[in-house]
């Protein structure tokens, strides 16, 4: 049996209408995802705002993902700011059906190594679902050492990291994956996250692309997967470079989020400003910037 | 009438009990406050972790504020990830009789300049009660400029602004003081905070010093202030400088949050491990400095 913490894992958005979950929407963009055949779905990232969320939200959200997924293995984010919290989220997303947990140690007051550690000791102890560390210093501010991967990696009970894009050539790629591959169990995978980063992550030896964009647009990321799995790293560069114009807008705008969701809105997959306040999303030019490049590349089609 | 947002607001914790609010240390914190006649009481600030307790929690935290706090003002925090749960922070705030409202922009994704000034716009309309505009760069990583200041300290209803620290010689920190006076409205205060920097922030021209360890150890961030009130800048001062072994541990032990806790559960003022876990608080070791200090400064006198 194929590990389910490898090859694409789509993160969807979950879409607000008045404040309030869209369901009909986020069941639209799950269909769109089996339907385009990633490899697993994780609900409840930071793509899907779960930081926002309240636990009750949260908790109908991992059912509707788990309900919508058909066969397709289904993750959920756990994260929040008190680990008394994380735990109830988990009990939800067991209830749920979910088959593994996405957990970044959010941070208001800034975490140490320990409590990090011990939170990740306490979740595991918690529960017999898998878990993927979630590295994303961009949103959690708490940046892990290689090191503290493989104290966390070693806790039974881990199945994967989730680490950010690294930029460079591919051999520096290649090098940053093999040195924290050299200090973790190998039953854990590593996924590269930052859709930009992608290609490159999987064709330098990560087993998972951990996809913001892919949630909403999965077609290319799954042609990019599995041309990297059938040994065709030419054609997931090419893919990749092919749509350089919206890793640009990623760059440009802050980030995947609100270029994701204005994405989103431009094709109808939910309805306006669909993301959680204060974040008021892009403004009409930049989301005329983002329907140009959704044109020229042809994004329009799942 | 005295401006309510001048002089010294001390931010007492909340502290936990097996992860529930420690009603009974709480009270005894607050009976502290006004037993040292500070000017104003700031419950859940960041040092009372606002931002881990649950809106229920919140209210419950707001309601015996003020119901111990006398004739002291007490201002509450009300910042949250979404807009519509600050609301909602805000009408419990409101229902237990705050008098002022502290409002930082916490961000999970990173906020635009154009998201901060539409919560603070959506904040005002919705409520009667003064807002201090609370800039914790550290907490938020959310960067205010003095530009922004001033487009948010224009909105009605915008009763002060708590600024970070400002590091360097009087002169310098009078001159930062006086560029943040220069383009607000001059009904709004300007409140110093990051305690080592208290006294010069006062005699630097800020009409409020926000104190964190004030929450704790009231008598010497009383001492401070009313010596800059009463023109002794050199009282101030030499009092701050007493207390620079404190201010040491601070920059040593990761922040204000944890030494003022332990300082607190080392005073039996609050039990043990009384901050929401994942923080675990500060190890064996420092607990042991912390307690030399509290020893050597005498700050077991409220």
């Amino acid at each position: 049996m194929t590990n389910p913490f490898t090859g694409l894992s789509a993160f969807p958005l979950t879409p607000l209408r008045d404040d309030r979950v869209d369901e009909r929407a986020f069941i639209g963009l799950l269909d769109r995802l089996v339907g385009a055949g990633v490899d697993s779905i994780t609900a409840l990232g930071s793509t899907g705002s779960y930081a926002y969320l309240d636990p009750d939200e949260r908790a109908r959200v991992a059912h509707l993902a788990a309900e919508h997924a058909g066969a397709t293995p289904v993750f959920v984010g756990v994260g929040d700011l008190r680990t008394s919290r994380i735990l109830k989220h988990i009990d939800a997303a067991q209830d749920a059906g979910a088959a593994g947990l996405l957990l970044a140690p959010m941070t208001y007051q800034p975490l140490m190594v320990n409590d990090v550690v011990e939170l990740f000791r306490t979740v595991i102890e918690h529960t017999e679902l898998p878990v993927i560390v979630y590295d994303n210093p961009g949103t959690t501010h708490f940046t892990f050492t290689t090191e503290l991967y493989a104290r966390i990696a070693e806790l039974p009970g881990i199945a994967s990291i989730k680490i950010p894009g690294i930029p460079g050539e591919p051999s520096e790629v290649a090098k940053r994956v093999a040195s924290i591959r050299e200090v973790i169990p190998k039953h854990v995978s590593i996924g590269i996250s930052g859709d930009a980063y992608g290609a490159a992550g999987l064709i330098g030896g990560c087993d998972a692309w951990y996809t913001a964009v892919g949630g909403t647009i999965p077609g290319p990321m799954v042609k990019i997967t599995r041309a990297v799995q059938q040994g065709r790293a030419a054609d997931a560069l090419a893919e990749s470079e092919r749509l350089a114009p919206l890793w640009e807008l990623f760059a440009e705008f802050g980030g995947s989020l609100r270029v994701t969701a204005a994405i989103a809105e431009f094709l109808g997959l939910v309805g306006a400003r669909s993301l959680p306040l204060p974040i008021q999303g892009l403004d009409a030019a930049q989301r005329a910037r983002v329907a140009e490049v959704v044109d020229e590349l042809q994004l329009d089609v799942p």
